[in-house]
C-alpha cells in the first residue's frame, strides 16, 4: 500500500538505524506514510554494489513488488580508500567510481522514471583519528600509510556531484557541508570516518531538505489509514470505508 | 529476498523509531537479515485494529508478497482507557479486547503457520503523571477523572497473557516487568504511559529474549549478500556467484 524509500550504501548506511541514526530518523518522520528500508553493506565499494543492483532493484517486469518512491545512494568512502593503504582492497579508481554511479542511477531510472534518486558524497576524513583507529585495531604495521585522506575523499565527492549534475538528479555534498562547521572532525565523526549522533543529524537534515525540494514532504503525504481523531467511536466502520475501499 | 518483521500496535509502536526506540533497535540488529516494518497506529484500540488486519496482512493467495517471519502485537493501552474518562472513546471492554486479540492471532496464523507471533501487554500507568499531562493538555476539565489507571492496565495485561497461553504463542508482560524496577514511573515512562529511552530499552530486550527463545537469532541468520571480507578484490564475482545464484 505505502511506498518504500531505500537507503543504498556502505557501512554509513548499514549503521543508520543505530540510536540517533539518520535512517531511523527518516523512518520516524515517514511513519504511516512510507517504509524506509536499509540496504547498507559495510565495506562495499561501487564495484561490488553493482553485483547487488538487479537483486535489490528488480525491473518491474521481473518483480511483483513496486519500485521504491525514493532511493539514496551513499557510496564512495570505500572506493576512496588509498591504493597502498591498509584498506587497498576496497579501492576503486575515481573514474570507475563515477561510471559505477552512472550505472546505478541508469538502472534505477529504468526501474521507475518517477523514483527520486539522491546521490550522497562520502563524508570528510579526519586523518589523525584514522591513524589512531588503525593503530588501535591493527597495531604499528597499519601506521605506515593512512587508509584514507580527506583530499582523496574530496576528489570522490566532487566526482559524485558531477555525476548527479550530468544525470539531472539531486546530490548532497556531505564532504563540503560537514567541513563548514568548526570542529567537524570530532563533532561529526566517531573514528575519523563514521558518523556521530550529530553527524547523523546533518545527513538526516540534508536528506529531508533535498526530499522537500523534490516535493517528497512527509507532512503532505496521507496517513495510510484514518487518524484516530477521524474515527467515530460509535460508528468506526465509516472512517474505514472511506480510507480502505 | 529477506523476510519482514512487522510491529503492529498503537502509538507505542508508532513511536518506536524515535531516537533510542525499540523498533529502530530491532531494525539495527536485523540489519542485512530482515526488514523491520512499523505498523503502529496512534490512538488505536484492538477494535479499530481489526479493520486494518486484512490490509496489513493479506492472505498469501491474495498477495504477491510473503507474510512476515515474525509479528509483534502490542495493543491494550487504548483499550484500557477508562469508561467515563477523557479517553473514553478509545475504551474497549476487556472481554472484547481478548476476543479481538484472538481474531488477530488467528488471522496471522492463517497467513503463515510458521510466523512467530508475540503478544505484548500494555505498559504500566503512572497515574500521577497522567493527571499532570491531562491538566497541561486539556486544562482543569480533564482533571475530574484519570484517563487510565494502573489497575485497569493490569487487567488488560493479564487478559493478553491469558490469550497468548490459550493460543500457544509467546507473550511479554511488560506491565509486570517494568514494575519490578524501583522508580519505574519516571525511569520508563515519559508521560505516565509512553516510553522513555530506558523504557524502550526494556521492550527491546524483552523482544530479543522472546525471539531468541523462539530461535529467531539475528546472529544465526545469514547476511543477505557476502560480507566484504569474503570478497576477493581481484575476483569479486566468485563471492557473488555463490551467494546470489
Amino acid at each position: 500500500m505505502r511506498g518504500n524509500i531505500v537507503l543504498f550504501g556502505d557501512s554509513i548506511t548499514e549503521e543508520s538505524f543505530r540510536s540517533g541514526g539518520w535512517g531511523a530518523s527518516l523512518a520516524n518522520i515517514f511513519s504511516r506514510k512510507a517504509d524506509v528500508l536499509c540496504r547498507g553493506y559495510d565495506g562495499y565499494n561501487t564495484r561490488w554494489a553493482l553485483f547487488l543492483l538487479h537483486h535489490l532493484f528488480p525491473l518491474v517486469l521481473d518483480s511483483p513488488t513496486k519500485p521504491p518512491i525514493a532511493t539514496t545512494i551513499f557510496f564512495g568512502a570505500n572506493d576512496a580508500a588509498l591504493p597502498g593503504g591498509f584498506r587497498e582492497r576496497h579501492h576503486v579508481p575515481v573514474q570507475e567510481y563515477k561510471d559505477n554511479l552512472r550505472k546505478i542511477v541508469t538502472h534505477l531510472k529504468e526501474c521507475s522514471p518517477t523514483m527520486l534518486i539522491v546521490l550522497i558524497t562520502p563524508p570528510p576524513i579526519d586523518e589523525e583519528r584514522r591513524l589512531e583507529y588503525a593503530r588501535a585495531t591493527y597495531g604499528e604495521e597499519a601506521m605506515k600509510l593512512a587508509d584514507r585522506t580527506n583530499e582523496s575523499a574530496g576528489v570522490y565527492a566532487k566526482g559524485c556531484v558531477e555525476v548527479a549534475g550530468e544525470m539531472g538528479i539531486p546530490s548532497i555534498n556531505i564532504w563540503s557541508k560537514m567541513q563548514e562547521t568548526d570542529g567537524w572532525q570530532k563533532k561529526y565523526l566517531s573514528d575519523g570516518l563514521h558518523l556521530t549522533a550529530l553527524g547523523n543529524a546533518v545527513v538526516f537534515e540534508q536528506i529531508v531538505r533535498v526530499f522537500k525540494e523534490a516535493r517528497l514532504h512527509p507532512e503532505e503525504m496521507p496517513y495510510d489509514f484514518p487518524h484516530h481523531s477521524e474515527i467515530d467511536a460509535d460508528n468506526p466502520d465509516m472512517a474505514f470505508q472511506l480510507k480502505c475501499a
